[in-house]
């Protein structure tokens, strides 16, 4: 049904148990039938450890903060949607034909469980060594190109991009703090008109944990508007 | 300062760096000085992908959302804590003076942020196979005893022990749902009288949703309790 040569030729991997890979690519639509979800959390692990260690390594100089907020944006739905997007696994997903009509080749979470399972699978079937070597050739270009600097913005750049869309301003809202005076942490809500939920974040400081609300409101627009 | 030997001998390991588990041991009060918050970061994500893959292996039967569940309980601030509190991390944390009058040493966040932070030491120093084997030891008891039953009633859990505190009942709001039928996300709060906060969970289902803000209030409290 897929053709499992163009796969392993896009991963640039070979299976030894093939119907791993299968699996990977199963998505959760095909009701009563195996998927990938559990595949999806086993990746979803692996993939925080690779570009954890990843990130300590490229920047000795930043504190655990920036590495977190530089870990989201790398971790984050559309980052692996687009990731899978590349592999082309949107041509390969096992779907229900209700989903598929439904555009879910196309949807974020779909593409992006996919791009977990598979790093998941590959995991299982070549151990760590296979499952780095992967990650390595998937995230080279994005971690070359990720600045830290930009990330300690995220409240200018929400801000810069709701007034684009003719919104109002986010609303940052202390919702609480604990521990003492040396190891506080904030906990900050974001509300942005127009969207129902509040986003909500913690930190070492209010302003760390109001930047952190903020690129969560910025995440969730970027798979809003990916999913349009 | 610090008997560098007793804390490799409660831990099983010699290090190549001893300079790595100093500053594993380095409390973020320390202001000025370096700190373990950077090796905390790295260890979070190898302690996650640690139990990722053993709760796989383990519990080939489980779905996704119970293996979640799972992992989050033995992930969690209080679950670490008392790992550290085995190896008596307390004992040999740096701490600055005014949080150690402030009872630092038993501070839960500490605690677990040394645990987290010596895994990661152990991983620069030895490699995957070294902190994996440290990790063995210390979860076997918690990775023999885990029953995946239990967790699925977080709500009963949190009822009774709500009513035992002579509290009133959790009040469960649904906050949205994102998707379409096959692949809905429901964003659920359950808020506690008494506790300022909402504690906010996303599930595949209004019920998951619900069981997973339950366990995190639960999780909550129990910090709250080694926090006193």
């Amino acid at each position: 049904m897929i053709d499992i040569d163009a796969v392993e030729r896009a991963l640039d991997y070979r299976f030894n148990h093939r119907d791993l890979l299968c699996l990977a690519l199963s998505h959760r639509s095909n009701m009563g039938l195996p998927n990938n979800q559990r595949l999806e959390y086993l990746g979803d692990s692996i993939i925080g450890f690779f570009i954890s260690q990843s990130l300590y390594r490229l920047f000795p100089q930043l504190n655990e903060g920036d590495l977190t907020a530089m870990r989201a944006r790398l971790v984050r739905n559309t980052t692996l949607a687009s990731l899978a997007r590349e592999l082309r696994l949107d041509k390969y997903l096992i779907m229900a034909s209700g989903e598929l009509k439904n555009n879910g080749r196309n949807r974020v979470s779909a593409l992006a469980d996919s791009f977990e399972a598979v790093a998941g699978a590959i995991y299982l079937d070549g151990g760590i060594e296979s499952v780095n070597q992967f990650l390595d050739g998937m995230y080279r270009t994005l971690l070359k190109d990720i600045q830290p600097r930009g990330l300690k913005d995220s409240k200018t750049r929400l801000q810069e991009r709701l007034q684009k869309d003719d919104s109002l301003l986010p609303v940052y809202r202390v919702l609480g703090q604990e521990g003492e005076a040396h190891s506080l942490t904030f906990e900050v809500s974001c509300s942005v008109p127009g969207i129902k939920r509040a986003f909500i974040a913690h930190g070492r400081s209010r302003k760390a944990a109001e930047q952190a609300a903020a690129e969560r409101v910025l995440s969730a627009l970027d798979e809003q508007e990916c999913d349009d």
